[in-house]
């Protein structure tokens, strides 16, 4: 029997992977868990601290069926994939999508993949499986910023709340451990802190790139924006950019600060109600998910 | 509350207006069922037959929030629709959809979108409304030709005895019954053969119209094949279509003839393995779908 890879995407984070394992597990027989890169920082402490192993990477898609979680883009597909030999998708993103054959496709607007496929087991009277069930916990908790982005739905409380009772662990804890492995920001090099979590959007033709890095004292990440801003300026002119945003989140104070590279930077400015000066934004109060609130702007924006 | 319309495609059938009525039962209180046009004689007789009552026709979607059943492409959605304003999806068709927020979709390969939904209750754990059960039987009937055509699974087989068993209907002569209703051919004018079913798709760039007309008597429908084609021209012309296929199906002998008009009826004829000769195939044994057998052939077809 043909093998079919599930898989998440490109510049893997938590919740990619432990979807792919997940959905993998769900569908059964035959179907592959995979990653389609070296896991982040957060991801290794997550995958140590529970002691479960990383599925292989998965460099090139050619000729293989493949099953989608955690996106949907043929921009943040891996290497090689075509929609043709997607056999179904899971997600919780926005939706750009085609495929010349019906097939499975199961989307919902909730915080994480993860919390999409807890649910498809729950409703099938499943039951998830041991070794996986902290991983799907931190899944959540990293795609939702500890429950605190405006993604989170009563959904994603209710699996963080119940899964941390049944395992007995402090959920609070384990997210703050988790966004400081993610962020240490003094150990990365301006190149890691772009490309740490970075999409790359077709916006009306436009090529777009959206970072985003998570830290609890945005202050001691400023002196580096030169630097960054530096690094952002070589990526749009080797990638043929229209615009390069990268998110610096804030998780304590709850907002973040925008860095962009544009050939129309005035315009991002407008989108944002900020006015970029050097590259960077003001402080965007309550602004913490790439997804609802600063993709759609962008969108919207390039669309008029 | 603002109201949000489920809704089903253009050129409605049984399938599309059944799914709107349970979808919007599934969702509940807000959620208001419409179809986009007067109901074919199948859909009549249906009605007629159980005692319910259409849903009201909504012709214009502007500015109006809507839930898409059984389509999701732009060509098929009822006028002034924007995707944008698509809240959710539940479909069994190949997918072209894009939004700019997540949603909520479920697609599933099977034979009917009413079975897809028929699903979301089962596993909710909540029981289909009386009223709409024979109609969620004929639905399936309906989109799967009796459970004859290739795009039947066997979740629709199941639905299928599961119903007619606890209804007491013999579903072989509903279905029977449903498809003469249809197949009044000889009480139709060409327009309205042609018009039937009809559904419009983007093939790389090609605007391209399928229509299809199921009958139990083949022969009794090909003394108008030329009246048809006459039609088809028209069309062709009025709306600037690149191809018109339409599907002559026997639902005895379990095959379709194809009507053509099309600027490249040749690479028709040769996508079919088939002679296109005075616009008109030779006999494809076997083709009854035209979601499975005819659209992607053609889509694949035109790419090349």
């Amino acid at each position: 029997m043909e093998k079919i890879f599930v898989v998440g995407h490109k510049n893997p984070d938590t919740d990619t992977i432990v979807s792919a394992m997940l959905m993998a597990e769900y569908l059964g027989e035959g179907y592959v868990p995979v990653m389609t890169g070296k896991p982040n920082s957060e991801t290794e402490y997550v995958f140590s601290r529970f002691g479960v192993e990383f599925p292989e990477i998965l460099s090139s898609a050619e000729n293989l069926k493949i099953f989608l979680v955690d996106h949907n883009e043929e921009t943040q597909m891996v290497d090689g994939a075509e929609v043709d030999n997607v056999v179904g998708v899971v997600d919780h993103h926005k939706v750009n999508f085609r495929n010349s054959k019906p097939i499975f496709l199961h989307f919902r607007p909730w915080g994480s993949t993860a919390t999409v496929i807890y649910d498809l087991f729950r409703k099938d009277g499943r039951d998830i499986p041991e070794r996986l069930k902290p991983l799907l916990l931190s899944a959540i908790l990293s795609d939702t910023v500890i429950l605190k982005s405006p993604t989170t739905t009563d959904m994603d409380r209710m699996v963080v709340e119940e899964l941390s009772a049944e395992l007995g662990i402090n959920y609070q804890e384990l997210g703050m451990e988790m966004f400081k492995a993610k962020s240490r920001i003094s150990e990365k090099t301006a190149e890691e802190i772009i490309t740490n979590d970075f999409k790359n959007f077709d916006m009306s033709g436009k090529k777009v790139g959206i970072g985003q890095i998570e830290t609890p004292d945005i202050e001691s990440v400023r002196p580096r924006y030169g630097e960054i801003l530096e690094k952002m300026k070589e990526k749009k002119e080797a990638g043929s950019y229209h615009t390069i945003v990268l998110m610096v989140t804030d998780i304590l104070k709850e907002g973040s600060e925008l860095l962009v590279v544009s050939d129309d930077e005035e315009r991002i400015g407008e989108m944002f109600n900020t006015q970029i000066s050097g590259g960077v934004s003001g402080f965007l109060e309550g602004v913490m998910s790439r997804k609802k609130q600063v993709a759609p702007v962008l969108e919207e924006g390039f669309r008029e």
